[in-house]
C-alpha cells in the first residue's frame, strides 16, 4: 500500500474537485488529486456532461479564494444581462437579471476545468494523477483502492477522503451502504440535448450576445448561451416522451418550424437533424443526502453531494461554495478535520438543500411563467422596491445569484416577502372596502330617516383620520 | 452458464420471497429461489432482523392464495383485539383495533418463513437453493452472478428476475445505477432493541395475552407483542441519542424505573441489563424507488421495493399484498411478465408510498396520541360512526388493518372523513352562532325603540325555519 497517510486525497478532477485540491494545498495540506479520465489538457475532444456553465457571485467568491476570479472573469468569461425571450411570432423580449451592473457570465466547463488544474499543478502541494478509478473504499480508513493507468490495482492510505466525483459519486455509493446515511435521487421526466448556433458567414454572432436567449414553450423549452467562439451552445429541453415522438427528418422539423421558428435557420435545417439524432437525449437527476462526511476520513462535496437540475444556474456555483465553507470553517478550524467535516454537514445541509429545491421550482418558471404576466408583474415589482430601497427588499433571484446569503436564508427572505405582499394587499381591499362603506355612509346620511339608522353617533371618516 | 433460461429466479427466500415462490410455482412457472443464508430450518438459532409481526387482512389474503391462511391462524397465531396501555401510574387501559371479532395477530417471522419454505419445497416447480449470495446482476438480461456454498461462483441465466431480498436488497443497488431510477432511503432519528419478557413462574402468560402492549411515552416508547411460548417480545424504540446516554446498569435501571416501571419486574433487572448492553440498538429505515421493474426481465418486491417503519404493522402485509397483486395481474395478463410487470409498477407505487407515509406519520401517533384526548375522542367516534354505518364510515386504522380497499383510498377517505368532520364542527359553531343571534333579535324586539331599528322587517327565525 502507497504510504500516503499524511495526505489528503481528492477523487474527482473535474470543476469542484480541482478548485477544492488548489485550496487544500494552499492551506498546507499535501493533497493527492485522483481523476478517472485522461488529463483533458492534453485531448483534442472530450466527451461527457456539458449544459452550458453561468458563472455568478458565489462561484466567483470561490475563484477569488484561488486567484482566479480576474482571469476567468477578465479573459474568458462573457456577462449575460438578463433572459432574452423568444416568443413563437419572433419577437423578443429582454428581462435584466437584476440591477444595472449585475451580470452573470458564460463560461466554458471544458475550459473552466483546464484553468483549475493548471493552478493544481503549479501548487507544489498538489500532485496529480489521472486515469485513476476508484474500484473500492473504505471509507472509516481513508483507504482507497484504484485501477491505475496501467489497468493494475493501486491502494492507497491516505488522512482522509473528499469525494468530489460528480453526481454519480463512487465515493458516495459506498456512503450509501451505510446506516443513518440519508439519500434520495430523483429524475424528472424531461431530457437535454445539446445543439450549436454557429457564427454568421462574416464571423459574427448570429444574436444578441449579452443575454441568455430563452424560447419557453410550456413543457418545452430551448435556451442558448453565447461561447468565446462566437458560437452559441442552445440546450433543448423536453420531456423524454416528445424526444421519442420526432422519429424523422420531417417530424423534427415540424416542430421545430411551430415552436421555434427563428431558432430553425440559426442552427441550420441540416446540422439540426444531423445533432438530433445523432446522440439520445439525457437525464436530469436531483440527489441529496445526509451527512456529508464518515466522521473525520471522509467528505463529498459538489455534486457527489447535491446534484440538482440545472434551471436556477447554480449547480456549479454551490459546488464552488462548498469549497468556500470548508475553508471558513478552516479558518475557524484550522486543521481539526473532525470539527470541520462534522460542522460542514451541519452547516451546508438546509442551504445545497434548498437550492436544489429552487432548481427544481424553477424548472417550472422558466418553462411556463418567464412568459407570463404575473411573473413579469412580480419581477418588475421587486426590482422597482430593490432599487428604492436596495438593502431592505432584495429579490430572491438576485440574493440567490448576486450575494453570499446563505440560500436557505433566500428561501425565508423570499417567504417573508411573500407574506408582506399578502398583507399589502389585504390591506388595499380592506382600505378599498371601508372607503366604500364611508362614502356609501356619507352619501345616505341626508337621507337617513329612510333607513332609521342613527347615522349622528356613526363617524367612520373621523374613525380613518384617526 | 447454467441453462435453466425458461424458469423465474427469486432472488431471496425470507417472507415475500418464500410466498412468491410459491404463487409463481402454483401459476406453472418453474422458479429457482436463491437466498443467501443457511435453510432456517435447520438451524437452531437465526440471526437477524425481528421485530414481531402483526398479521392482518392483506397478509392473510395472500396467505390463502396459497392455501396457508388457515393453518398459519388457526395453528400458530395469537389474537390481539386491541391495544394495551400501559401508564406509568400502573394503570392499563384498552383501546379496541376495531369493532368486535375485529383481531390482528402475533406471529414469529421464523416460523411463518419456515411454513412458505416448507410449501415452497413440496411444490414440484420450486427449486430452493440456499448459501447463494448475489454478486453481480445484469437486469436488462435476466442474468444473475452468486457465490455458492462451496465458494465458487456460479453463473445463471433466467427468464426473469424476482427481487425480493429485503430493505438491503442487492438486487435494487443494481436498478439504483440506472438513470430514470427513482430512489429514496430515509432513517428516523430512533433505534430499536429487542427485549424478553419470559412467563411467570407457573408458566403463564405475564400480562393479559389478547393486547399489543404499549408503553407510550412521548420520545420513547415500548411494545410487547405475545409469542406461541407464552413469552413476550419487547421492543423499545428510542433516539439513539439516548441509547448511546444510558452507558452503565444505574442510568439505565434509573431510566427504565421511571419511564417503565412496571415493565422492569416482568423483564427481570439482570435481564434487561443483560440484554441492553448486549447488542446495539438497530436502526430503521424507509425506503421507496419507482419503477420497481427494468423492462420485463425483474421486478422488485416486499422491503426491497418499499421498506418503511414498523408503527402501522403493515411491512409483511403489504409485502404479502404486492404477491397477491402480482396474482391478480396474471389473471389478466397470463404469463405476460412485460405487461404484468408495467402495470405491477403503475398500480402498486402510490399504494406502498401511501402506507409507506402512514407508518411513518404513526410513528409519532403512537408515541404520543395513543396517550392524548383527542385521539381517544377521535378513536371513539370513528368507531361509533362505523357501528351505526359500517359501510359508509370505515376508521383509517380500519380500512389498512382489515380490508383489501387500496392504501391510497385509505388515505383519501380519511382526508374525507376530516373534511366532512370539519364541516359539521363549522356547520354547529354557524348553527349556534346564527341561534344566538336569532334569540337576541327575539329578546330585544319588545325594545326595538331603544335602537330604532326597523325589527318588524326582520324575521330570522321566520328564514331559519324555511
Amino acid at each position: 500500500m502507497a504510504a500516503t497517510e499524511d495526505s489528503l486525497a481528492v477523487v474527482g478532477g473535474g470543476l469542484v474537485g480541482s478548485l477544492c485540491a488548489c485550496l487544500l494545498g494552499n492551506r498546507g495540506f499535501q493533497v493527492d488529486l485522483y481523476e478517472s479520465r485522461d488529463d483533458i489538457r492534453e485531448q483534442e475532444h472530450v466527451t461527457g456532461r456539458s449544459i452550458n456553465l453561468a458563472l455568478s457571485v458565489r462561484g466567483r467568491a470561490a475563484l477569488a479564494l484561488v486567484g482566479l476570479e480576474e482571469e476567468v472573469i477578465q479573459r474568458h468569461a462573457i456577462p449575460m444581462h438578463g433572459r432574452l425571450i423568444h416568443n413563437t411570432d419572433g419577437t423578443r423580449k429582454p428581462i435584466p437579471y437584476g440591477r444595472k451592473g449585475q451580470s452573470i457570465f458564460s463560461v466554458g466547463r471544458r475550459f473552466l476545468n483546464e484553468v483549475l488544474l493548471s493552478a493544481c499543478e503549479s501548487n507544489p502541494n498538489v500532485r496529480l494523477h489521472f486515469r485513476h478509478k476508484l474500484q473500492s473504499a473504505d471509507l472509516d480508513e481513508a483507504q482507497l483502492s484504484f485501477r491505475g493507468p496501467d489497468g493494475q490495482e493501486l491502494k492507497v492510505q491516505h488522512r482522509a477522503v473528499f469525494g468530489c466525483d460528480g453526481a454519480y459519486s463512487a465515493v458516495r455509493r459506498q456512503m450509501l451502504r451505510r446506516p443513518m446515511f440519508n439519500y434520495s435521487q430523483t429524475y424528472i421526466p424531461h431530457g437535454y440535448l445539446e445543439l450549436c448556433i454557429p457564427p454568421t458567414a462574416d464571423g459574427q454572432f448570429a444574436m444578441e450576445v449579452n443575454y441568455l436567449h430563452i424560447w419557453p414553450r410550456g413543457q418545452f423549452m430551448l435556451i442558448a448561451l453565447p461561447n468565446q467562439d462566437r458560437t452559441y451552445t442552445a440546450t433543448l429541453f423536453m420531456p423524454f416522451a416528445v424526444f421519442d415522438s420526432l422519429t424523422d427528418r420531417d417530424k423534427l422539423l415540424t416542430f421545430f418550424d411551430r415552436y421555434f421558428p427563428d431558432a430553425v435557420p440559426l442552427i441550420g435545417k441540416d446540422h439540426l437533424v444531423k445533432s438530433f439524432f445523432a446522440v439520445d437525449a439525457s437525464p436530469m437527476v436531483m440527489i441529496k443526502c445526509n451527512p456529508y462526511n464518515v466522521s473525520d476520513k471522509s467528505l463529498i462535496l459538489g455534486d457527489a453531494a447535491h446534484a440538482m437540475v440545472p434551471f436556477y444556474g447554480q449547480g456549479m456555483n454551490a459546488g464552488f461554495e462548498d469549497c468556500s465553507v470548508l475553508s471558513e470553517l478552516m479558518d475557524v478550524h484550522g486543521h481539526n478535520l473532525s470539527a470541520i467535516f462534522s460542522e460542514f454537514t451541519e452547516l451546508r445541509n438546509k442551504d445545497v438543500e434548498a437550492i436544489c429545491d429552487l432548481a427544481l421550482y424553477n424548472y417550472v418558471e422558466m418553462r411556463d411563467l418567464v412568459n407570463s404576466t404575473s411573473f413579469l408583474v412580480r419581477k418588475k415589482f421587486d426590482l422597482f422596491l430593490n432599487w428604492i430601497a436596495p438593502s431592505f427588499w432584495i429579490p430572491l433571484y438576485t440574493t440567490v445569484t448576486f450575494s453570499r446569503i446563505r440560500y436557505h436564508e433566500c428561501v425565508k427572505n423570499r417567504a417573508w416577502q411573500d407574506k408582506v405582499l399578502s398583507r399589502l394587499m389585504n390591506g388595499a381591499l380592506i382600505s378599498m372596502a371601508v372607503a366604500g362603506v364611508a362614502g356609501a355612509f356619507q352619501y345616505l346620511q341626508p337621507h337617513r330617516h329612510l333607513l332609521k339608522i342613527p347615522f349622528d353617533n356613526i363617524r367612520p371618516l373621523a374613525w380613518l383620520s384617526r
